[in-house]
């Protein structure tokens, strides 16, 4: 099913700058992984934000909870999930 | 460019049924062809809400305020947008 | 997979009284059923509010939604999902 | 009674990590242990966060304070309680 | 056990003259009949609204549920109950 | 008069255990001495946080704030004041 | 004693003309008479609102709640109350 | 001084269609002499809201309540004021 | 022009004793030197908390910034600014 | 397009005051480039705040984000972006 994503980034000013860089570069190669994988559908910018928003397409929301949580920017996110459904006006339910 | 909006709907419980009706044919029919067009390119239902999540992408924002505007359902919805724009992390960047 | 629902009701005041009855018997038999379905999994009264708390077991997103929006009071409705799975210290977890 | 109860975790980011993986072991060990008392009666994740549901049966709020107080996580918790009572449509109140 | 009870009420300003005043009537009779039992332990008025702060003695929360939902303003009240308990520094609990 | 108190306390957890020790001894006495005098007339423990809820009867605002700034743990905590009168519906009023 | 008294007005569209016209010249009459008392002690408009900013001079808190429960246009205002007292750093305060 | 305005529109559903015609007529002959008289500065449109973000220059609050208040459709709007000034990074204070 | 201004003071914990007791000496002296020069018009506690809410009497807004700009307690402080103008039903408008 | 962005800055008062004076003159510099090259079109300053409001023309979200982004202060903002459009009432639209 599908889950709607917003993550909001707050990395502290005083995170030990090799530790960050190497969180940001195992997020992004996540990421790439989970999207390459079909599982992370849609990944936007928030514009003039360090956020996301995202799509996700997962089996259920437990498979969606151990995916977020294994995130290693996990700790330094706050996450707000919205369960999505198909829209009866969306053009694939009106073939 | 993209973005992202939120269409919650309200529409009063004394509004004459067929107005209502007619209301909700357009709203369909100007959906669907919006759709068709590529300018609504995502449409999903928020679950357990009369609430849409959709992204747009229009030339800017002058565009998408003459769309979201002339919608039928405009006068009962409360409209939310967030600009978007790419992701580093995302897989269209990272060819 | 498991759901956290809350309905806060809100029946206008001047709602023609008949049709009031007939509205609260349905969703009495409607939520009684989906009860004994194994669907609706819990229901519990907020202290003090026109309002409950469910837990919902359903196949996904979609499933719920159908079921939330078919019911007789959704209308009147205010609902807010939220998404749970199984918590690493719960007693099934950790037989 | 019962309890509706949500708990949100926020542990510093710079806890010493032995600190840290003892106060989760006696959390979750406590948790069990209320659990296989019939007192902690649900626990779920909340989908995306560090949070739980729970709902909770105890004689009273001050059976429910001292239990919520001497939680090992107490200090790092925000706490949500909400009174629940039988809802005349539950399926126990309707045999 | 001891429930924190705010009610503020906003009747509507079209509700009938007479319906009204039968309604505060009843209100205030339920008020007093509930002080006399020893539940309604403590009524005050907030200082410049329509509202009131009180404190109900109730066996549990079922018992004030009950109470609340049989108020002749209930309809016309929105209620936020917080359960309360003894203070460790309260006089009684330091005799 | 009569004012409402909720005090939300919220003590760093890297603060000193002896000055935490002390500040908590200090607090705890000096409601008791308030409580002894008549001043500080109510005080509950809020289930689930490190708050209470409280009345305290003064000659004005002035007398409260005095008091409230000089409590040992008033760096700690958030306070609402909301001024309180006599309930029209009281059965004190109503004799 | 003093207090700060923030007033937002919201008298509904619909309302009779020569009722409104009525409210809003004993409003005013009102408002003279009690600021000829010395009692409401500042009386400001909030710039680009139905709103006004004002500080009460009363006994205490039962009084000001009387004036304000009678204002004509009461039942059309939501009305802050925010206790106030002397400031160390006034100049009445340092003579 | 400068103020910066935000004005939410919200004109009743049911309101006369002729008297909703002329509101909005006299807004925009309004609007537009007070932007040629160089009082209403900056005037855009929120894109998917009806409202709109201007900026005003008056020579103090006074005026720009009167100028508001006087608006048409002031009765259906909800406006925000916030005070503006030269920012020392501004262009024309670093000529 | 009025401007109306709280302001909530918020300083760290650890701040040093030697620092913070001259910022709030100079705070204070600034103060009282506002205050004389009839700029600083009003300044009240507010009950319980460490706030204070304030009148400014000054020609502009940039007057107006560049004063609590310059405060030795600005950075400590959180400061929400109103602008006032003359009540038509204030005693001065009405001689 | 153009784009509405308020901007609230909070440097940690811990930060070396090297390193905030060099990032202060960064900003500086780059806020004046960015007005001399007509993207950022307006800066103000928001009274009583540490805080501006700004309009900037750019060709797209992304273009703004980028630009954001790479503010020096960027890391120690929070940052509201909100689309605009030409209002059908301004004057640029009526000739």
């Amino acid at each position: 099913m599908l889950f709607h994503v917003r993550m909001d980034v707050a990395i502290p000013h005083d995170l030990d700058p090799a530790l960050r860089a190497d969180l940001l570069a195992r997020e992004r190669a996540r990421a790439l992984e989970l999207q390459r994988q079909g599982v992370w559908v849609h990944l936007w910018r928030v514009v003039g934000r360090y956020s996301n928003i995202s799509v996700f397409e997962v089996p259920d929301g437990g498979a969606l909870h151990d995916l977020l949580w294994s995130l290693p920017l996990f700790p330094y996110m706050t996450i707000e999930v919205t369960a999505l459904t198909a829209h009866p006006s969306a053009l694939a339910e009106n073939p």
